[in-house]
């Protein structure tokens, strides 16, 4: 894999009021060693993490992934991450990202075992090509997440609204998707409300509403969700964030999968069944989502 | 914190059949960096691990470490570990470990993003002097796991027998038993049923039988526990694998966190209830566990 760039952070603390962070990053070779085997992300997947797309060297909706990267920090008893160091560790990042797409990942561990800090870093590649998944759509199974659409009320301690590190299940999900045929996997929860995908969100269409389940700390909050759901607001389409019975799936007149890399990737199958897609809209809205955002 | 040695792995194939393996190795300093920023271990917690305890320079049970191991890596869809090649791997790590405790970890990661292989290495520490903790034993609290009983069976994606990399929650609630004024937690399905400790396996004393719940997917089947029935088995004392509904914690005249470093730890309280202890028995049980086995 070719990567573009990738720096370490020596994070500041929550009280630091410098203006100017360059001298708290470390550029490192992406390819070359840069962490120890002591690290508690790679031991543990003790961490948080975003994935940022990046247009033409801009990365889009920093502000929300910010926002999101320090509420993981708090479902996980991280130190609150210092936003101003990070913005400017993700504006030295996609400073070397160049023409098309781009992901910057922020990464921030507990650090080393036994030792005082978390460890943090920002690195960017070139995004996959996404063009032909976002034209001719993904097909889906449903997967049991195990897990009870009210687990997370009860058991903050499954840390179910924070983006970690522990990702394990997530892509033994999306492998299983494609033993069984699909492309993509969408978990709902044992009493049968739809929760996310993997790596991605939920959008259905039904009644010319706009439905998604509702963030209530089951699921992630995705920022990519998010601003598809500011742009069909201001052309006056209605939204609703709500509980969503799997049954919702299969009523549903056109659905996505959002997620910050790949953007919009139609649903063209659900367990084995045919879904309409809207191939006009979609490409409307990946192109909103191609479009500078903040 | 003091490491003793560490060595990276160049994974063999399962059909090498090489006696010797020491051009596989290289030694890596544990405290400098050895692992790249594109490693899934550490972006997505995608790989295995096992903890083995090694008293006086010798690995405690390691055919079961390794067992469980490959039984991790079939759940995870990993290339299967090639075991000469680990055994050799543990032999030349533990060389390194003197006299007294220590741990040995072994982790087999799925490797660097789109690369062509795991990436695998192994460490060895001092252990963590457990000697009060064992004679004076931990407050437990039981916390909710959300998934129930039969998640495992429906859901294989979840990985629930697999010992992989992804332990956020598990460390998020040995965090959450210390806010409750606790010392570590047993899981408790959302039907009731005792499954494991975040980092060791549950051991009940009741009407003279051992008993321990079913490995039957849900958990890990542990490596010191099945160490501690064999020994218990031995001296003719009656050990049952079974389901063990949360109601039993209490009726149990003694109980145990068993874990591969730091070994038996009597259970003093369960939820701010206090629960008998028995010192000589813990003493004799720790003993053993302490002598080499194999």
């Amino acid at each position: 894999m070719a990567w573009l760039y990738a720096l370490m952070i020596d994070p500041a603390a929550s009280d630091d009021v410098r203006t100017t962070f360059a001298d708290t990053f470390t550029a490192v070779d992406p390819s070359a060693p840069a962490l120890s085997v002591g690290e508690l992300s790679t031991q543990r997947g003790d961490g948080i993490f975003e994935s940022i797309g990046v247009v033409d060297g801009h990365p889009q909706e920093v502000e929300a992934h910010l926002e999101r990267l320090a509420h993981s920090a708090r479902l996980c008893d991280l130190p609150a991450p210092h936003l101003p160091q990070w913005r400017a560790a993700i504006a030295a990042v996609a400073a070397h990202c160049g023409a098309g797409e781009s992901v910057i990942k922020l990464i921030l561990s507990r650090g080393v075992e036994h030792g005082p800090t978390p460890t943090a870093w920002v690195t960017a590649a070139p995004a996959a090509d996404f063009a032909r998944v976002r034209a001719e759509g993904v097909r889906i199974v449903t997967l049991d997440r195990g897990l009870d659409s009210r687990a997370a009320i009860r058991a903050p301690w499954l840390l179910l609204g924070a983006k970690t590190l522990s990702y394990a299940v997530n892509m033994a999900a999306i492998r299983e998707a494609k033993r069984q045929g699909a492309d993509d996997a969408i978990f709902v929860s044992s009493d049968g409300i739809v929760l996310e995908a993997p790596t991605a969100s939920v959008i259905l269409r039904i009644g010319g509403t706009y439905v998604t389940p509702a963030p209530t700390g089951s699921i992630l909050h995705g920022t990519t969700q998010l601003s598809a759901f500011e742009w069909l607001e201001a052309q006056g389409l209605a939204t609703e964030y709500r509980e969503v019975p799997a049954s919702d799936l299969l009523r549903a007149d056109a659905a996505w999968l959002l997620s910050s890399v790949r953007l919009a990737a139609p649903i063209t199958a659900i367990d084995g069944t045919a879904l309409p897609v809207d191939p006009d809209f979609t490409g409307r809205l990946n192109a909103y989502l191609l479009s500078p955002r903040d």
